[in-house]
């Protein structure tokens, strides 16, 4: 913390640094299309007549693939907003309640929820924070695997793909931050999995600590197509699909009777300036196919069940949680931006401060 | 009946008109990739020491589009076999027994079920023939409403589409076999329907005949995506589409939240060497869309069921049902082919024979 002034009421101003974002992205996006600027200040003291402020230290950064999305221009029936050029980019994160007028919230309580990318933040509508309640987790798993990750691997798996023991589950983009979890949940619940990813180190997580049944470099296969065929000879029941595009598009006519395609997410397309063309979904009628797209905000009245579920298994180390932790907020744009070049091992997390 | 010949044991051998399937097929089927042929005759009696054998008059022809499938070569994982170059075009049908030495069936029952491209049929194999029980309604209606048609519309709609009163529903090749019966069924649901098709005869029909709340003419809308958004200013619920292609993609944009499309069938397909791209799948993903194949063969099960919901519906003309039928099993071929024109207007039906 960088003192500019201590006055004689003891009001301590720091510097707060930010990052902004700078305008609408075409294509994949850059670090220079964020900024990280120092100059900005902030009165580390509320004022005792306001009720209902809540000033936080931010502490954990998540990176998630659909922040791609808030970088484009507004688009009609998107469901997230669009980031505001000029303004602080914001995401899910954790933080520490410094000073606290609200009647919820008081000093030293740890949240996690919507948190701008800055250091300290002040806010006067905490509806979208969470208190943290299990502190004997590391805090940053709130970005990941207790956060929207975690929930969006959870409500995928065991909500939208109707597994039963024994199926043959395939998961792309696997060794991220959803995709570790998918293949575990699918381990546990007694099916076959397989996972793609786009590195040797990654595969060999897959298959070493995630426990997959098998595991391969998409990135090393010259067609797709006969890969499928080699690892799913029987072809796939679940497939999560993280990625979309032309791995979508080869799996189809690898699906088994009956079998699932649960949109999670296509982050192959999310910088085209024009998507890839699909051309296998006859496969969806000649296989009887359900491919059922879903976003995870619309189902945290499960987040309680949730956690119910995983803490158990984290505990007792059934469930493993690779992280991806860049330190210092200037470093946050470089950490974002790799998400879409594969740079991140496991979930990517910015650490800004550690308490 | 063209008596060829009566022996002295009053054996009656009649010439038995056939239609052959010539060879695979790539591209649009025509007329000349079958042969009408009049050279096979056949024994209009059944030897007495034979159990188990059922000579057939065949009756009505149903022309399906699945039919095309069957002229391709043989591909893994089809759903039904290929025709066998050389032989004769089999599908659905309606027939009359003229001999029996089958236990199950005697002389003068009406059956419907899989049945050969020709007059007379001889079938050891009566697994695949149903009794028809209701000779209350045209015997043709057992190719259509009360056949493959009318339980794919009901298995769809019912099983597939999870309908809502008040739902959006959208129907392409609404005028078809199916279609018909898909609007007409959301309709006494509570929904609103809306139809396309490839004529202005068949739009007229759609709205004065079937009672869609709208119906429009693709072939005349330069802009598919911009007479979707004027159909449907607040999205659809339910796309059940018959045709795939292009227009899938351009419903895609236009679902409504929780959306469903019903993958029935994609006609607009089946003829090119190369499917089309599906550019808009994100969509699934934004909307929460599911999208879900299937074939009607695995929901057999439920055929009484939707005999006893169809048959009242169709005495009471709650549900109108509009067949075009091509007399001659010589312009079989044209009926068959005609499908993938649009040349049909309603239920394509072939009589051979009206009893
Ligand atoms: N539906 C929802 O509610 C919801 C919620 C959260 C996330 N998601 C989606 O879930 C997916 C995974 O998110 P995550 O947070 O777990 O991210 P992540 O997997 O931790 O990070 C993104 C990974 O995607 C892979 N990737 C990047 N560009 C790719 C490309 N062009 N083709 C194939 N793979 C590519 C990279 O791994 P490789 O090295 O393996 O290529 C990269 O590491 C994303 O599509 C995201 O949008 C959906
Ligand atoms: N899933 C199942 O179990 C199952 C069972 C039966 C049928 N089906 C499918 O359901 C659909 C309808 O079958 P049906 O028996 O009711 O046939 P139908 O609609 O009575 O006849 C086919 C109609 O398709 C339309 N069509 C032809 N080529 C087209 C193209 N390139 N683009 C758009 N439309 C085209 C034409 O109508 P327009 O004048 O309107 O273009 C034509 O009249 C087919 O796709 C069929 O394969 C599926």
């Amino acid at each position: 913390m960088t003192e500019l002034a201590k006055g004689s009421s003891e009001v301590v101003v720091v510097r707060n640094k930010r990052v902004i974002f700078k305008d609408y992205v075409n294509g994949y996006p850059k670090e220079s299309d964020m900024v990280v600027t120092y100059d900005a200040t902030i009165h580390l003291e509320l004022p005792k007549s306001d009720g209902g402020l809540i000033l936080l230290k931010n502490l954990y950064l998540s990176c998630d693939p659909y922040m791609r999305g808030r970088m484009s221009k507004p688009i009609e029936g998107a469901y997230v907003d669009s980031f505001i050029p000029g303004s602080v980019i914001s995401g899910y994160g954790v933080a520490k309640v410094l000073e606290s007028t609200h009647p919820d919230f008081k000093k030293g309580d740890l949240i996690s929820g919507s948190t701008n990318w800055e250091e300290y933040s002040l806010t006067t509508n905490p509806e979208s924070l969470i208190k943290i309640q299990h502190a004997n987790v590391p805090l940053s798993y709130h970005t990941g695997i207790l956060g929207m990750a975690g929930m969006t691997a959870y409500v995928g798996f065991y909500e939208i793909c109707s597994p039963k023991k024994g199926d043959v589950v395939f998961v792309s983009a696997a060794s991220g931050a959803v995709g570790q979890l998918v293949g575990q949940f699918a381990k546990l619940y007694g099916c076959y999995v397989v996972g793609s990813a786009g590195s040797k180190e990654k595969v060999d997580l897959l298959k070493n600590k995630f426990g997959f049944d098998e595991a391969f470099n998409y990135k090393e296969e010259q067609n797709i197509g006969a890969t499928l065929k080699r690892y799913f000879p029987d072809g796939i029941d679940i497939y999560f699909d993280n990625v979309g595009g032309k791995m979508l598009d080869e799996v189809l006519p690898n699906m088994r009777l009956q079998g699932r395609i649960v949109v999670c997410g296509m982050i192959s397309q999310y910088n085209l300036d024009q998507p890839e063309g699909i051309y296998n979904l006859i496969f969806l009628l000649m296989k009887r196919v359900r491919m059922q797209g879903f976003i995870v905000i619309d189902h945290y009245n499960l987040y309680p069940k949730f956690l119910e579920m995983i803490l158990p298994l984290i505990q007792e180390r059934k469930i493993m949680y690779v992280e991806d932790t860049i330190e210092g907020l200037e470093n946050a744009p470089a950490a974002l931006v790799g998400l879409f070049t594969g740079k991140n091992i496991g979930k990517q997390v910015v650490a800004i401060a550690h308490d």
